[in-house]
C-alpha cells in the first residue's frame, strides 16, 4: 500500500526496535537517509540499527558515526531507497519478503513493502526523509543535515542533473540553515580520486579513438588496463561519461572487457542521436542518451560493431535530415 | 556611497537610457546579471544595453540573445559583476571614472562607483540581481531565470563551494518554479571539454610525478604541449585543480612554461599543508590553499624548488607532529 510522509512518520512513532536496511553497493543515498532515519529513531529514545550488505565506504564516516550501535531484536524493518528486494543483496536476502515500510524515490520500486512511501519527483530518499524526520519530530541539527545533504548531492551530481527540482533546492537551503559546511563533504563527493582511477583514465584517454569527423569517441577499459592499474569495480564510477564530454561528440562509447571476455558497451549520446536505438541495432537496449549492450569476439570486431551502429544513427538523423 | 537593493531598485527606475557593463573576459555571473538586468529594464519599456571588452563566448548565446539590440546615447553607467574599474578592460576604461551605479558580490570592490551594492555574502552577483529585478517589478521568467541561475551556477562550481549558502539555494528554488531547464546550461558550462583541452590534460597527465609518499602530485604544462595542442588560454581553465584531486595528495603543483621562458607554479593543498607559505620560500604567495609563483632557470630546477618548499611544509607540518 502507499502512504504518504505523514503516514510514514506516524506508522514510525508506533514501533520500536527498527532495523534500517540499506541498499548493495550503498551510496550517498542509501547511507544518508537510512543513516539519519536510524538516528532520529534513536534520538527519540527509540531502539533502532542499520544493516547493509556491504561495508559502508570510509569516506562516509561522519554519517555512520550518527548511529550508535545498539543490540535488539529487530521488530520492524524498514528499507531505505531500496527499490527492489533483489538489491538487498545476499546477506539481507531473508528480510526481502518481510519489509514493513519502504521510503523510496525510484519510479521503479517494485511495491514489495506492505507499505511503501514511494515519491519518483522526488531528487533523493534523503529529500523524502527531510519530510519523515519533520513529521516524526526530530531536530535535524547540522550533523544530521549533513547527511541528508549527502543523499541529495550524491543523486543530484550536485544539483547539476534534470532531476534537481525547485523542492530539492528549498529543502538543500533548510538543511543548510543548520550551519552545516558543505565543502568538504563535496570535494570528497566530487572532486577525489583514486590514484588508480586517474592511472586508469589516463591509459583510457591514450587510447581514445574518433571517428565521424569527431561526433563519436570511444574509450576501451581491457582487463589488461583493469589488472596493470589495479582498480576495482568502485573505481570506474562514472567513467562512462568520458568521451561524450568532449565538445562536438554526439555519440561517446565506453568498451570494457569482462572476465568473461565478452564485452560491455555503454553508448553516452546528446540528441539527436539515440542512444537506446544505437544498442538496439546490437541486441542491447537503455534510454534515449545512455544504453548498453553486450558484444563477443574480439576487441576489433565489438570496435567495428559499435561504429557501425553510430554511423547509421549518424547517417538518418544527421546527414539525411 | 554604498546603498542596498531596494534603493537600487528605485534609483534605477528613476534612470533611462541605462548602459550596463560587464567586466573583461566575461564569465556567467557578469554575462547572466548585466544582461538580465539589461532585458528587465527593456521589459519596462526602457532604453538600455550592455557592453564588454571582450566579444561573449558562444555557449553564453541563449543569455545575451534575451538583450534586444538598441541605439542610444547612454545617460546612466551601471557595472556587473565588476570589482575594479581596471577589469573593464581597454575598450571601456573610459567609463571607469563615471560608472553611476555598481552592483557587485566581490569583498574586493573598490568602491569607484557614484553608488554601490555591495553583497560580499552573495554567491553571485546575479544571486544579488535576483532581489534588484523584483524590486524593478520585473517579471521573472523561465528565460530571464536562466540567466541568472547560470551566474549562481557557475560562480559555486553548481553550488559545490563554501560560498553557497542558504539564500542561494532559497533563491535557486525560486527560479527553478519559473519552469526553467538547468540540465543543458549545466552540461555546457561543467560537463563540456574541447578536444585541445582533452589532448593537453592527457599530455600532462602522462607527465605527472608523485613525490613524499605520493603526498605531493606535480604536472607539468610545458609550451610545446600548448602548441601540440593548440590549446587557448581558455582551456586552460581550471587544470590546476587536477592534482590535487588524487586521494592523499596534500599538495598539488601546476608548472606552465611561460612565453618568456619563465615558469609560473600554481600550487594548491589541503590542511594541514599551507600553500602561500610553499610559494613564499619562492618568492610568491596567495591563500593557504591555493598560491603561485614564478621561477627562473631550466624546468628541472623550478620541479626540483618546489619539491624542496613542499617538503620542507610536510616535514614542519607532518612528519614533526
Amino acid at each position: 500500500m502507499r502512504i504518504d510522509a505523514a503516514q510514514t512518520a506516524k506508522r514510525l512513532l508506533e514501533q520500536d526496535r527498527v532495523l534500517v536496511l540499506l541498499h548493495q553497493y550503498p551510496d550517498g543515498d542509501t547511507i544518508g537517509a537510512g543513516c539519519a532515519l536510524c538516528a532520529g529513531l534513536q534520538s527519540l529514545g527509540k531502539q533502532a540499527g542499520i544493516a547493509c550488505n556491504h561495508t559502508i565506504p570510509e569516506r562516509y564516516g561522519y554519517i555512520t558515526r550518527l548511529v550508535r550501535p545498539m543490540e535488539f531484536e529487530p521488530e520492524f524493518i524498514v528499507a531505505a531507497d531500496v527499490a527492489d528486494p533483489k538489491l538487498l543483496g545476499d546477506k539481507l536476502a531473508h528480510f526481502g519478503s518481510r519489509v514493513n515500510l519502504c521510503i523510496d524515490h525510484h519510479g521503479s520500486n517494485k511495491l514489495y513493502a506492505k507499505e511503501t512511501y514511494l515519491d519518483p519527483g522526488a531528487a533523493a530518499t534523503c529529500e523524502m526523509m527531510a519530510g519523515v524526520l519533520a513529521g516524526l519530530g526530530v531536530t535535524v541539527d547540522a550533523a544530521l543535515a549533513a547527511a541528508l545533504y549527502t543523499g541529495i548531492a550524491t543523486d543530484t551530481g550536485c544539483f547539476k542533473y534534470s532531476n534537481t527540482t525547485a523542492k530539492t533546492h528549498f529543502i538543500t537551503a533548510k538543511l543548510m540553515e543548520t550551519g552545516m559546511e558543505i565543502e568538504e563533504i563535496n570535494r570528497v563527493m566530487f572532486d577525489t580520486k583514486t590514484k588508480n582511477r586517474v592511472l586508469l583514465e589516463r591509459m583510457a584517454m591514450d587510447g581514445m579513438e574518433f571517428a565521424f569527423d569527431d561526433r563519436c569517441a570511444i574509450i576501451t577499459i581491457t582487463r589488461a588496463m583493469r589488472e596493470q592499474s589495479n582498480t576495482g569495480d568502485d573505481d570506474l564510477e562514472g567513467i562512462t561519461t568520458l568521451p561524450r564530454q568532449i565538445e562536438g561528440v554526439l555519440a561517446g562509447v565506453t568498451i570494457r572487457e569482462q572476465t568473461d571476455g565478452r564485452f560491455k558497451a555503454s553508448v553516452r549520446t546528446h540528441p539527436p542521436l539515440d542512444a537506446a536505438a544505437i544498442c538496439a541495432r546490437l541486441g542491447g537496449g537503455g534510454h534515449p542518451n545512455a544504453a548498453g549492450c553486450t558484444l563477443e569476439g574480439t576487441l576489433e570486431e565489438a570496435r567495428e560493431a559499435l561504429k557501425s551502429a553510430v554511423k547509421e544513427q549518424l547517417d538518418e538523423r544527421i546527414f539525411t535530415h
